[in-house]
């Protein structure tokens, strides 16, 4: 397939620098592209590529000023620009086969939206309602009562326990487990008894979660992930926690008991908050921080214990002056020896 | 459903203080609960919510005094009391479906005790013994002459390697794997030869693992978690591992090859502690903390590298001091210099 | 099953000092070693252990002098030799049932090499290739136009998505996904909107990944983890990002998107690697670090953020002299003062 660069040009609605009739054959990073390859510059870090790339163009933001003879389209966001040249040449697809697999164990009262996928070996339980184009990948499991909205995808060999609540467009990565028993126990004479956990889970419109994550289902009352929040890898979700909507959580983050997390909040990765604080809207957490306090709307946080960004750096840079100026005080001691034996 | 006051009373064995005559229709938690629901108070984080929960009754400490109006039931242990009432109204029950599905794959000389089930897909590999009242999830894998106990719940999609010995009512959460190899190489040349992990893992009665939790087996003779300790979420346990009874890990916690751990011990959630050290009975160690040597018995540690818990609040502190402390050598130096100056 | 010590010093080629006609009937660790069991020190922190050890013989080192009448194989590499004996007692087998399981469903044009085994309820989709000795676990999936090379192992309830290109002698662990949507999200109005993943993942020869691991697909391009690496139980590997070759990732690393890693690097447990750096051949990199920069070939590193090992030590010990120091300080100001009140 091949596209000229006067198409390209009018999908992304940018203004090409350079020849129209100039043929693109496929679409790849700006240190990986070929001739015949169009590419995109959008991390400000890769502007020194933008002379080096073998692609035959470049979408740029409307800023940029192309090095002499270098081709390229100026666009408002070339991030998303660029997602539309990728759709043309690989047009996305879910990679699900069609139809019910003849393998798959559906359980009494089941209700399937049409244009409904169901993969090899997958087991959805008595009662569960699926929307219309709803995709369940191989092997997954449906636990009994659980609602999946419409057009939502769970890859294969997701575990979903039972009466967990899913809305429209979700997106599920394999190895994610939505719904097991939160970690609670009352300890008496040093025994811990488990505490029941008879709550659920409820996942808002338009969330993703990354693969190997877990969220466990509240102990009563629900665990909450709002709408379009994107969850990455190997996070964990405790009970009763509730996460506002729009925010990203990056891979390895723990987030503990019945902690409450804003709007647009971002968490870096590794970063950890203990359970039953409030986080704000629109705060950002650098990753790795360790969160034991309530946290202000729009407070940018990094360290463990976590601090404003400003003043954790200003303890790094403390600390690592701390040699020359150990130096400095045992200077000041000399001299000050020395001042009262010259009295 | 709807109980009496009286009889919610009578089954906690606690003292109502209010209208024995009220009718309660649910449980709930202290903000979320409505008129009509019970809740409980346990944690004191939570007392300011005391007056102004909407619930009709609130299970409390026997040392809680009620605000004036508030419907309280005083008992010993509100959280154990209230999960007498959960249950009640949400009766537990394992969910999994009764009997052996008829697409579980059993092997050759597989033993099952009376009232086992088996979930569709699960494979229960040759030899494999699973005791009274057990019940394994959908697509769960039993590897060879493994042994589970009795009243034991694996959930489904949990991987138990070849050998694995579980005692009584254990119970499994899914994407949990059991029994994969100890993470050993032996570097000659620059290559990592694979060293062969022929050992097993042996978990005790009554222990819990979460969700996506590893255990790797022995690199000979057992990984070995001992009665009663429960395991929270995405925990990795290695080779060689030996935790003791009746401890409580967090989530997201890593403990390395052949480190022993004692009994009643905590450790909090994302820390990691190295490979061949021994931590002692009843140690805690908090969150985030990184343990790289034997810890005694009774300590409390925290930090990376971990302290005693009250120097490392000492020494963040001390950072956070620096600041001002330096102005103060600053001012100390100049007047030095005065000093000497009129000398 | 016994061996001679004699049999076992020619097997391992060692010199035996001791009794060649000692019968050895099993192999265990240092601690654990009955009599009649063969075990062996590499770990000089066990050294103390070779006089207490039960077991009837020890393979030690050429430097080893043993205690007197303690029987030892003095051999170049203990733990390598140790292995051998290992395989001797405990025959190594990746316990796979032999064959194509009837239950596992095969797409089309699947190919797959002489003595290929598949496990019960595996699903191999369209256009898989699997080479010559490779076995596939129960429940694993392994998605369309992937390619796995010879005599790979892939245990049971693996994930392995669409067109991932795998080499020869790989081990993957159970619970692991390979191929995942990388976390990428283009951010418009407070609304993340995703954008496609359509790369891949390709995986040397010689690869071994532990349990719960996660490798995400490349936005375009691949990701890459090349020849003779080995990755511990829950590590993850974001989008784009290359592991050179022969690299040790402990438990619960987590590498950022795009991020390049070279040869011969080691990443203790727990780590954290932003995205968007280099870290150089020969690199160590310790437990718990976050690493936020390029880092050039052969540094050891350590802190959060990191510095040279050195240096964070010193900084470490730094902040622990704190307390003195303000001390000594105090102790300045005052007799700066006192000097002032005297002139």
């Amino acid at each position: 397939m091949e596209l000229s660069l006067k198409d390209i040009a009018t999908l992304v609605g940018g203004t090409l620098l350079g020849r129209p009739e100039i043929k693109i054959g496929g679409v790849a990073g700006m240190k990986e592209a070929r001739e015949g390859d169009i590419t995109f510059l959008s991390n400000p870090k890769y502007l020194p590529f933008l002379d080096e790339t073998r692609a035959s163009a470049v979408l740029v933001g409307e800023e940029i000023s192309p090095p002499p003879g270098k081709t390229v389209i100026r666009c408002k966001n070339p991030s998303l620009a660029f997602n539309k040249v990728v759709e043309q040449f690989k047009p996305s697809s879910n990679g699900f086969p069609k139809g019910i697999h003849p393998t798959a164990v559906l359980g009494k009262d089941v209700s399937l939206g049409p244009s409904v996928n169901i993969g090899p070996y997958a087991v959805v339980e008595e009662g569960v309602q699926i929307g219309k184009g709803s995709s369940i990948g191989a092997g997954s499991f449906i636990g009994h009562h659980s609602q999946v909205g419409r057009d939502t995808l769970i890859y294969p060999h997701v575990t979903i326990r039972e009466e967990t609540v899913m809305g429209d467009r979700v997106i599920i990565h394999s190895g994610t487990v939505i719904g097991s028993d939160g970690f609670g126990f009352e300890t008496v004479d040093g025994v811990h008894h488990k505490i029941p956990q008879v709550g659920h889970v409820v996942i808002g419109d338009d969330v993703e979660m990354g693969a190997n994550v877990t969220v466990d289902r509240a102990r009563f009352g629900k665990t909450v992930i709002k709408k379009g929040t994107k969850i990455d890898n190997l996070v964990q979700v405790a009970h009763n926690v509730e996460i506002g909507e729009h925010c990203l959580i990056v891979a390895q983050v723990g987030i503990s008991g019945t902690t409450q997390i804003g709007h647009h909040v971002i968490i870096g990765g590794q970063a950890g908050l203990v359970g039953h604080i409030e986080v704000g809207d629109e705060v950002i957490i650098a990753a790795k921080s360790g969160i034991s306090k309530d946290v202000p709307k729009g407070m940018v946080l990094w360290g463990s214990p976590a601090l404003p960004i400003q003043e954790e750096k200003r303890n790094i840079a403390n600390v690592r002056r701390l040699g020359p100026f150990f130096d400095r005080v045992k200077e000041l001691e000399k001299k000050v020896e020395k001042l009262k034996d010259s009295q």
